[in-house]
């Protein structure tokens, strides 16, 4: 429910046309303004409406996690990660807006905004949340986050390189779509770096525009050429080895172990 | 707290400048934006940030009140009537919106604008919330809601006579302010229904655009002269003698009753 809050506000705040195959919350209630003539400005009354659509999810969120029917010596400990939660992801949002704006995003920038924005919010957060649910001690929870925050960073990375790299039919985004959107992540911050100058301008001068198919495949061979890839490549290797790593020495129990494993290899191996 | 979030995306959602004579979080960003020569759509930037802050806000307001430091016994019911008053609120602005769009909003439809979005959220949920706080019992919540709606009523009726006959001087915003947003309120319905055919439609077709202090003062005389004016000033005296006749059936003691009857007469008889 916080995820679907999220994504009201993030495909408005992005200028998404659509999610998954489908238009985007305010483009949809444009589209309705537009057909019905209503008056005033449509995309207003779209973006007005997916404001509020992600402002009321985020409170049902909040509600359904506190009313969830367990005791309060639990539900209160994940409310508190849950705030946390909350506040990373936003914070880590507006630093990836910002970098964006600023036009320039290091690899270290780049690798906070997915630490915050991505790591912690897809994969630790809720790991900690559901095991705060279930009664789980201070030790279990730092095993979580040796296990989950690394998990979570080479989830991301992949979502990088199929953002840049993935194929249309299978990711359901348009190719090359971080590109167009000008997406500063760790993959293009590392590809800036590693390109030559001439290589690097071009790069530079075409995140977050329109780009045709022909533009698209240039630049992932700038990107693969620099050897920006190939890096994230091993860097997903090394995190996803040290997360396993990390799981070994937890001290779960196996059935918890196996099911973890199984959520490893489904972040770092996908192809959507 | 909820109130200054709501805010951040109320005056995106309005198209507003400014915030109590100082640029709204949009435009500041927007203008900050603007004036570092950053990459993208400064107005895009504006918009993401001053989403991303009442996110934020709205997340530390339901955090601040859980963390208030009251026993749970208190704070849960009073977390519950939280809960109502951010779903009442959103879909009376989401009806604002909506009947706006539509271009009409008959008296029925206005008011209950008015109370979802103003009643309940300035008046009645407030007093529900601390009331709760202090350990109220159902019936004190019930004699509330009988003092608090109808005093909540009369001061977004205030407040709609404010937003068309204000002196700028005194309340800080420009002239005829509600007429140049456009707001449908039970003060525009009325004056809709109440004037002649011709007069009806100059207001209609005024509401929602740049206006002229000449025109301002003409749609005045249209609403004054359709005796909508003063029948918002008599609806007001009403309600605030049901409000005050509830009060006196409260059963509170003397100490809040006194504290109420100000309040109810700062929120009718205010000037800004």
């Amino acid at each position: 429910m916080l995820h679907a809050s999220a994504l009201a506000h993030d495909d408005l705040m992005d200028g998404s046309d659509t999610r998954r195959g489908r238009p985007a919350t305010h483009r949809a209630l444009e589209a309705e303004h537009r057909a019905a003539g209503w008056r005033g400005d449509p995309g207003q009354y779209g973006a007005a409406g997916a404001i509020l659509l992600g402002d009321l999810l985020q409170g049902w969120a909040d509600e359904l996690l506190r009313g969830c029917g367990l005791g309060w010596d639990v539900v209160g400990p994940a409310l508190e990660i849950f705030d946390r939660c909350r506040t990373e992801v936003i914070a880590g949002q507006f630093l990836d807006v910002s970098v964006q704006a600023r036009g320039h995003a290091d690899v270290e920038a780049a690798m906070t905004v997915l630490r915050y924005k991505s790591a912690k919010y897809s994969i630790e957060r809720p790991l900690h949340i559901g095991a705060a649910l279930g009664g789980a001690t201070p030790d279990q929870l730092t095993a979580l986050t040796r296990f989950g925050l690394p998990l979570g960073e080479a989830f991301q990375l992949r979502d990088d390189l199929l953002g840049v790299f993935g194929d249309p039919a299978t990711t359901g985004k348009p190719a090359g779509d971080d590109l167009v959107e000008g997406k500063r992540t760790v993959l293009v911050a590392l590809a800036l770096d590693a390109a030559s100058p001439a290589d690097a301008r071009l790069l530079d001068g075409a995140l977050g525009r329109a780009l045709s198919d022909q533009e698209v495949a240039i630049l992932r061979g700038i990107i693969d050429d620099s050897g920006a890839r190939a890096q994230v490549e091993t860097v997903i290797t090394e995190l996803t080895t040290r997360a396993l790593a990390a799981l070994d020495a937890s001290g779960f129990d196996d059935a918890a172990v196996v099911v973890l494993r199984e959520l490893a290899s489904a972040a770092t191996q996908r192809v959507v």
